[in-house]
């Protein structure tokens, strides 16, 4: 008998799974049906600022898969269906035609819930006029792209200092419009320490951004349903385009009522191969809680790379195979122009929280031989257990070449290594990629020594 | 009592140990002399092909810390003085001062034998005529480039398709010169497998290279004493500068004959702190052997990065630190004009060699997200052990962003990570930077399937 897998939410997860699962078994075997609520498949969210901004000309270059490339492969794809109610008792999903308007339900006998995170909006006077826009699917991004090449917005304001507030402003500085940037925190990009985040300050000061910085929005100023301004206790910026970057939390209020488990995190909760607490349920992408393997705490980060490997784990679980996602160390990375940023497991402040003691070693280097063209100085952070010498953390900022070196950093912390053991990782050197001590290497030597003199006195 | 440190070899070796030993013990506690036949200190010898090509303009640049400075720090260095003579049962050098011709014995109390490497020369006919050059120490460099730019020879050989032979190919494509290539063997770096070094080959002709593989040089004609052509079996290729890249082996006559015992590889043994097996004598740097991390064999491998670290080591121990240098995986990296090149562990034949039975997976990616501008594409090889999935080895060729993604895979190695593992590494990801399966990831999960396909069949 054909067996029926239905997955709730078309991107990277959710197609991860079915093409996974579809890989292992045939159609005769498993019947497979996915539901998107939006207009895509499995597109590169986190490449709509770079769309925005120009960068990427046509949003179809976003796609990794269309719908239609789905269905060569014998996945059922439905576009513009939303799966809005879960009943596990009898197997079956409610699901709603958006453009028909019409609902019916779909027997499962596998399913994969794959349904993102919702964008966080604030709850204040004026979030929903005109001109407010989230950046959340690819929709948005059109649709933002479309008022910043018609519109020409005089000023932008982008409320949110973290990856995608980041790149955003980024992406309106090089449509040459006007931004601000507001966060409640004192410094953008909070996974960094404060002294690297200074850093990044400077440079979104450096291409032109207004920051305001330790400034909490205190509503929208509207006329006739459109934004206007962005008011702060402090000041009121006027805007005639807003977009809001203050972060995403996991999408589970239909599993929820379902009864699927949710964890402390906010994300469902699923073991190592993403199988729900619940009975013939799998979870996979930003709405699941997953463990930080440095902290030991768990964890919701939506990000694409975790959401497409978590699609491959469940599918390949539900075809028959054998795969695990163990967990993340909370690796990230981003280019603000010319400036790269990138960072892995806690900083010190996560680190205090985790129950860590911590040492932290900072060194300034280049990316290349000192005397190779193209050599640019960068700084490596590293944050080390007391006494152990264990690293917990490291972060990067520099310029061209200097961020995915947080690729063995993680790679180290993944495997519990010592900053003492680290000086003597054979990394590679020729002088067009790196000094004869590599960045990484002179700042595992810096805080070894950070250690032993920490540990005589 | 202060004790007398003697250092032979003023290069990254020998320098690296009198740092850290004078970091560590103060001038009252430890006198320190360094001897150093050359006219140089602490210079980059990898830096010397750009050098010559013209990227890097002056050759002082390549000097990391010159005589005067490594002076204001308490290290007598003697420039053009040899050590020729090592006396261990009495403690003390025979030292041949260069310019003045005369010689003295110097006593120690502990002595760091850094001798360096001696570049193989042919025994041919001709080999020593003038215009055949060795790359080896600065002076050579600085001899060629002269040759290059007042003579501008028509036709230069380049005997040796290694990294040295490589990279001073394309020094002189980029001085405009017409170059060719022999090489003994089928393909150009022959520590990669044969169809990664293919690619190397293309490139090599795509910047106008003319290579003749698989033909041994068989003499030198010449004329008046200078070199005017180069002869293999196959054909005689008129040469008026020939350019030896044939690679090196430990300069250690000097400490054979004084008893310090060599290993198979034909480097000096040491323990981990680079202890030599007679009392009071420390090696380091090119003249000795260590131990292949995954092979388990002992082997001499001339890299300034190993150097530099067995150098910090020796002088750390010497000190009263503790610090060691466990082995390598035999990690390296080169370019040639847009082409990057690297590896690590083992290939495929060495893998053999060390009794391992090993499947290989290739993959070709993009550097960045396909749809960013400036993603170009790259191959990835892995090299993985049958049945347990253990990595041994990787290759990478491809363009701008691509070769340094072997730095974590030689902390995969480093680790002995499998490859079922490595498919859940939390590496970053952003689309300036990655796929959102990174390459070294969409590697690992191929390898990962080709391993299960093995088990299964």
């Amino acid at each position: 008998m054909t067996e029926r897998l239905v997955v709730i939410g078309g991107d990277a997860a959710g197609m991860s799974a079915a093409s996974q699962a579809r890989r292992l078994r045939g159609p005769d075997d498993l019947a497979i049906t996915a539901f998107e609520r939006g207009h895509f498949t499995s597109y590169s969210a986190c490449g709509i600022p770079y769309y925005v901004g120009g960068v990427v000309t046509d949003a179809e270059e976003l796609i990794a898969r269309s719908p239609d490339e789905h269905r060569a492969r014998g996945i059922d794809v439905r576009l513009r269906h939303e799966a809005v109610e879960i009943d596990t008792g009898r197997g079956r999903v409610r699901v709603r035609d958006l453009d028909a308007g019409t609902e019916r339900w779909e027997g499962y006998d596998r399913l994969v819930v794959a349904t993102g995170s919702v964008p966080t909006r604030p709850k204040l006077p004026g979030a929903d006029a005109a001109g407010v826009h989230g950046v959340q699917i690819l929709d948005d991004g059109i649709a933002i792209r479309r008022v910043v090449e018609q519109d020409r917005p005089a000023r932008v304001v982008v409320v949110g200092g973290g990856y995608i507030g980041l790149e955003m402003a980024e992406a309106m500085v090089q449509q040459g419009l006007r931004v601000s940037l507001v966060d409640a925190a004192e410094q953008p990009m909070r996974t960094l320490d404060a002294d690297m985040g200074a850093i990044v300050a400077d440079a979104l000061r450096g291409i032109g951004v207004d920051l305001y910085l330790g400034e909490r929005i205190e509503g929208f100023d509207t006329s006739g349903g459109r934004v206007t301004a962005v008011r702060t206790a402090e000041r009121t910026l006027p805007a005639d385009l807003v977009v809001l970057g203050l972060g995403v939390r996991p999408n589970v209020e239909m599993a929820r009522a379902a009864g699927i488990g949710i964890g402390a995190s906010g994300g469902i909760v699923t073991d190592r191969r993403m199988r729900t607490g619940t009975e013939g349920v799998w979870a996979a992408g930003d709405c699941v809680q997953t463990r930080h393997l440095i902290s030991g705490e768990p964890v919701a980060i939506a990000l694409g790379t975790h959401a497409n490997k978590q699609g491959r784990v469940a599918g390949i679980d539900i075809g028959g195979g054998y795969a695990t996602f163990p967990g993340v160390v909370g690796t990230a990375i981003s280019k603000l122009c010319k400036m790269e940023v990138a960072r892995t497991g806690l900083n010190e402040r996560e680190a205090a929280a985790a129950g860590f003691a911590s040492l932290s070693a900072v060194v300034e280097s280049t990316t290349r031989a000192g005397y190779h063209p193209g050599a640019t100085t960068m700084k490596t952070k590293l944050v080390v257990e007391r006494r152990t010498g264990r690293l917990l953390g490291a972060q990067i900022v520099g310029e061209e070449g200097a961020a995915k070196r947080i690729d063995g950093l993680a790679i180290a912390l993944w495997n519990r290594m010592t900053v003492e053991e680290m000086t003597g990782l054979d990394l590679a050197y020729a002088p067009p990629f790196s000094p004869v001590w590599d960045p990484v290497l002179i700042a595992a030597r810096k805080a070894a020594e950070l250690v032993e003199r920490d540990m005589r006195s």
